[in-house]
């Protein structure tokens, strides 16, 4: 089997370490996953290109990601951050343990010997053993874009990066508009669009729908791909009772005009979703008026591996008696 | 008194060290020191650009170097390098400590922005005090240039970098030549030719007379403010009883013909050397023929802080006999 998954960062790294368990456990396999990851989080920091949402993927995925927080490798130090901050070196508002500046410097290395960021990824990735879990991690695209926040200061209009917006001001600053500089001339990174037409499953982690998931749908030709595909496109909420399960999917759907609901992110997909999981306490209004997509629910908060191992489960389930 | 000093890396950094503290124990100051750092070394590694002598001299001056290697950070984690090497980023064979990646970083991203290699150097100067010293650190030149190596491989010549043939070999290849890339294209950096011809003093501390004082005078406009200087030159050699005092002088004079001696390096600053400190060791044979230097003699190795003071007032009181 074939699965092909579209991720933003923590949630959609932790239902697809649970998706692998999952697979394991299977006793119809080998299968093969392959992550299409957000690149619209991607930020140049100090001169090194930094890719938040891959780099999560490859840390969760690879066994070295901080379990507490979700992100960043385990067992970090920060000398380097210190000395650049000893410095005067800026931004100082994102603190970039010496561990993932290994994976920075690396990437921004290799960036600047004309490999593509596909090819730089896979080269990580081999690093933290995906190939041998029958995992493939591709960026979105290989052309550097990046999401922007358009906020208003001083009555003007200002748009700032969406790291500074998410980290620096966690998203508390009310947000006009998203703007993903370049994403229309963006080409999908070679496979992409191969994996979403020849799964035989896709699915949806509960990843950010506007900042994360949202993004990777505005790759030309992955909406189109989605839309066309014989697999099966099965998406978990990213929503549990109105709240989002992390970050601030709230202030993204705002910006939208969306309240946070299950049946809201549901609406984003409507045109290509064949089934949604949603928690227990979305139950009864799992889908928004006029989605062809057959819904199911379950306790859908990743509380630990086990747990994200049977969601990831039940969402598979769900696209396995919808395929077609 | 405005002293001009021309250094590479560890001994002459620990010259200088020893040079600031007996200037701060004189009573006819304030002084001013200038350091022309030698930039040949400089090596672009994992895509970040290592100035191996300036940061010697930074860290030595500063307060922040490792004591008992004379380069890099005290108290220094490798996590970065590790990462790398997992990775399989290359080359491996230049260690770089995580405190030492922070001047890297800091370095590059502000070259990339467009800063010149003065401005650069002066902002990480800033950081380590050395303005309050009194003291100035400038690059030799703002051009990238780099000592490459000829060596013979498989009975055909190959030039490799020169941190390459010192650091991974160890200097245990023979060489046949020294190439400085783009040392006679390389204009001198803002305010070194000013600096040698307007000091009161210059000095040479005992750094390496090939790969390190060499090649500054490379650059050119260099050798000719020293001929032209009204201020008296003076030297202390970096060879003690026909041996180096450190690092691999022996082999560099050798692929000029030379032996190791202190006489040897006098002439090759015959044309503008007005004093020459040697060792009691060499005593007896302080200058070439033909030198119009007038010699000194006590001993050089450089013991401690105190002991580098000490022979740097040497030099300075031999200078200032001198002066003309």
């Amino acid at each position: 089997m074939h699965i092909t998954a579209l991720a933003g960062g923590v949630g959609g790294a932790r239902f697809l370490r649970g998706l692998r368990r999952h697979l394991d456990q299977r006793d119809d396999g080998p299968h093969e996953l392959t992550i299409v990851g957000n690149t619209g989080d991607d930020i140049s920091l100090f001169g090194l290109r930094v890719c938040p949402d891959l780099d999560t993927l490859l840390y969760t995925l690879g066994g070295g990601v901080h379990e507490g927080q979700g992100w960043g490798r385990a067992d970090e130090s920060f000398a380097v951050q210190d000395e650049l901050q000893a410095y005067g070196a800026t931004p100082q508002w994102f603190r970039l343990g010496d561990r993932d500046f290994g994976t920075h410097v690396a990437r921004s290395q290799w960036l600047a010997q004309g490999q593509t960021l596909s090819q730089v990824t896979a080269r990580l990735a081999a690093r933290w053993g995906l190939p041998d879990q029958g995992v493939r991690l591709l960026p979105m695209t290989d052309v550097p874009v990046e999401t922007h926040v358009v906020i208003e200061r001083d009555g003007q209009e200002q748009a700032i990066h969406f790291q500074e917006w998410w980290v620096r001001h966690q998203a508390a600053i009310p947000a006009r508009r998203f703007v993903v500089a370049g994403l229309d001339r963006a080409a999908a990174a070679p496979g992409v669009l191969d994996a979403l037409r020849s799964a035989d499953v896709v699915l949806l982690p509960p990843s950010n729908p506007v900042v994360s998931i949202g993004v990777i749908l505005g790759v030309p030709g992955v909406r189109d791909a989605l839309r066309g595909t014989t697999a099966p496109v099965v998406g978990v909420s990213p929503i549990i009772g109105g709240a989002p399960v992390r970050g601030h999917a709230d202030a993204c759907l705002a910006v939208l005009d969306l309240e946070p609901s299950a049946a809201a992110v549901a609406g984003l997909y409507a045109d290509f979703l064949d089934g949604w999981l949603v928690d227990d306490a979305d139950a009864d209004d799992p889908l928004p008026r006029g989605s062809r997509a057959t819904s199911a629910h379950m306790p859908i908060l990743m509380r630990d591996i086990d747990h994200a191992a049977k969601i990831a489960g039940g969402a598979l389930d769900l696209a396995l008696g919808l395929a077609r």
